[in-house]
């Protein structure tokens, strides 16, 4: 948690409705950071089924591993995180510190092992005394309430400078249903995984490989489309939780990927995971601007998706960003540098509406004054057209300023 | 042309000696610059033979094609290189300037236009008027002198706090025959191709395939193992010229690759390339330190280096350095990253002679101060051993300071 707010930060952030099936509880344990909570435990109702996606590193954390294992029984009772330590990166120390928290989370459940859900975040290599809080682990379950969302979110930060919250509904048969999400990152943001931590649930009735399926197309376009500085975390883990309990309600179970009544349902996860995944960057350690990149026309949408990454993973563009300077000169070079099919003299640039590159040269109609008061702006989007295909990618990430290297020049110590 | 120089700048520069067959001189032609000179005119003897490595970006400038029609001729006569500008993405008027060049150097050396090497480095999407320096070219030709590398160097600096030199002898057959080369470059460098600008002549008597080959093996291990930004740029240029002018002294005229007696002079050269290189990386931009990243027990040599490169491109690994962190979970993270095989319970890693890692956890041996104290250092060492294979490469590269985002952020306003 940083002194200082992103002036990216949202207004206000939204009345999280509960989740039926889920309570909610955190707590100060002192991993880490003092005077805040850092624990966080989600108990689920008998009956939850869970999906999840996790990080590709070679070098995951011992809760990816933890979750690795138990995601395929597909049944969920508890989640317990931690911030403050990621617990990567601890070897022996590690395992046997997942393993504590889980005996001790199934223990104060009622439920088995492979029913506890794990995610840490935080230093890593540092090894994770469980003993820290694993004795907190009943109370928690006991005094978990519907209503804490906000709490939840604000207990798994780590350099993040605001809780990210979203909250949507979707009509399943003819019932309404729920589903909310939380999110924290703010660094080590990257995609082509599920970035950082995620947790989202709904009382929707659906079948554990069906929300499989559906988180697994929804983060194509949403998390693993934004980056803050191109470096992937050990510990990304993105949880997807279904108590079910709208079918007492009417919601027809769903057991079918295929299902036409999933189509609305499907339309809003996709909505919140949008809306946190941009939380996220808009969060980015030192963003002061959020860049939304769009690539059109080429050869294919994964050309246009390496291409619009190669964009906003370039420091000389993100720099210039940070500058306000429209200097779209870099992304010709961030285009060039990208391996993928492409005609320099077919190339077009937009920052906004204004187009400064056309077929290969600066546009002759193109106004400094304009682009200039543009580049001021909080949200700035640059529009590059291939002119080879009809491959179309956007991807979003942040600026990349002095305070970006302040954070991390200065985080562990 | 920065105010204030790198710290990791040279003490002293190199005597540089006359190349026989070589002539400079330099301009000032107020392309973008005042008061420094930013036009190279270099002319060599008939019979000079050339090779070169050129940039792979998509989107290479108008100098770059114009070098690329020529190479294959093998053989060169004058070199022109402007500063200030870079001739990139300004589609036919990038070629039309180039070709009114080429053909004003050709006229006043009186050679083919396909004996001309052009190069332009600077802004880029910015028209270049030839006019501003082609009638300068003849007078530069005849004004050219064997003394004046250091002036080379001078003149085409962008960003640069210092030219870049180097002088390296070899002998051949029993004839002492002298290699020298200038650079530049300081942002916007990234390997996997000739980075940067750089000009190389020799006076040995090499065919114009030879050079190539040794030029193409050499720049792997040198100027492809570098990174600033992990920024590829749309001009780099590598040239290698041969005058052969040694031949009169009894050097033996070399036509063969294979032949024997190029060893010493294939070590020479890229002894020199790799020097040239980290000047490159030791003058990045904002640099204050430079750092060694060697990866070893990798599956392959290929596979060690795309994990060295995922460390040395890492923000959060080179903000790390910058704040004289020895944060050896952000390599964890880099290596994890990487996509090529890694077992997190083999991982170890060294900063200078500090074990910090061992087998997949921090080494209990490992004593912080001592590690503090070697961070404090300009030039430092991280060394991971994969613990897989015997795979191994060392790349180079700079922190990433404040001072990298102040420059950018503000280079072309």
């Amino acid at each position: 948690m940083s002194a200082t707010v992103s002036p990216l930060a949202p207004r206000q952030y939204p009345d999280m409705p509960a989740i039926e099936g889920v309570r909610i509880a955190t707590a100060e344990a002192g991993i880490k950071y003092r005077n805040r909570t850092d624990l966080l435990v989600m108990t689920f109702d008998a009956g939850t089924e869970v999906a999840g996606v996790l990080t590709r590193s070679q070098c995951p954390s011992a809760p990816v591993d933890y979750c690795r294992r138990n995601l395929p029984g597909g049944s969920a009772r508890v989640l317990v995180v931690n911030s403050g330590n990621a617990n990567a990166f601890t070897g022996r120390k590690g395992r046997e510190s997942t393993d504590i928290t889980g005996k001790a989370a199934a223990d104060a459940t009622g439920c088995l092992p492979a029913e506890v859900f794990l995610a840490s975040t935080g230093v890593i290599g540092e090894p994770l005394d469980a003993g820290r809080f694993s004795h907190l682990l009943a109370g928690l379950v006991r005094a978990g309430r519907p209503d804490r969302w906000k709490d939840a979110a604000l207990a798994i930060m780590t350099t993040d400078t605001y809780p990210k919250l979203c909250t949507v509904t979707a009509r399943l048969g003819d019932t309404v249903v729920t589903i909310n999400g939380i999110a924290k990152g703010s660094g080590m943001i990257a995609p082509d995984m599920a970035t950082m931590l995620s947790f989202v649930a709904t009382d929707a009735p659906i079948a554990a490989p069906v929300l499989q399926g559906l988180l697994s197309a929804g983060v194509g376009k949403t998390f693993n489309s934004i980056t803050v500085d191109g470096d992937t975390s050990t510990s990304d883990t993105l949880l997807f939780f279904a108590t079910g309990a709208a079918a007492a309600r009417g919601a027809p179970r769903i057991e079918d990927a295929d299902d036409r009544r999933l189509a609305g349902f499907r339309r809003a996860l996709n909505r919140l995971l949008q809306s946190l995944a941009r939380q996220v960057v808009r969060d980015g350690e030192g963003a002061r601007k959020e860049v939304e990149i769009t690539v059109e026309g080429a050869r294919s949408a994964r050309s246009a998706r390496k291409i619009a990454l190669s964009i906003a993973n370039s420091p000389l563009v993100k720099t210039a960003l940070a500058g306000e300077d429209a200097n779209w000169g870099r992304v010709v070079m961030a285009v060039g540098k990208a391996g993928e099919p492409a005609d320099r003299d077919r190339l077009s640039i937009w920052f906004g509406d204004n187009r400064l590159a056309f077929q290969g040269e600066r546009d002759p109609a193109y106004s400094e004054a304009e682009t200039s008061a543009y580049m001021k702006r909080e949200r700035i989007g640059i529009r590059v057209d291939i002119g080879l295909g009809r491959g179309k990618a956007t991807v979003w990430t942040c600026d990349l300023t002095k305070e970006y290297v302040a954070i991390n020049g200065d985080y562990r110590s």
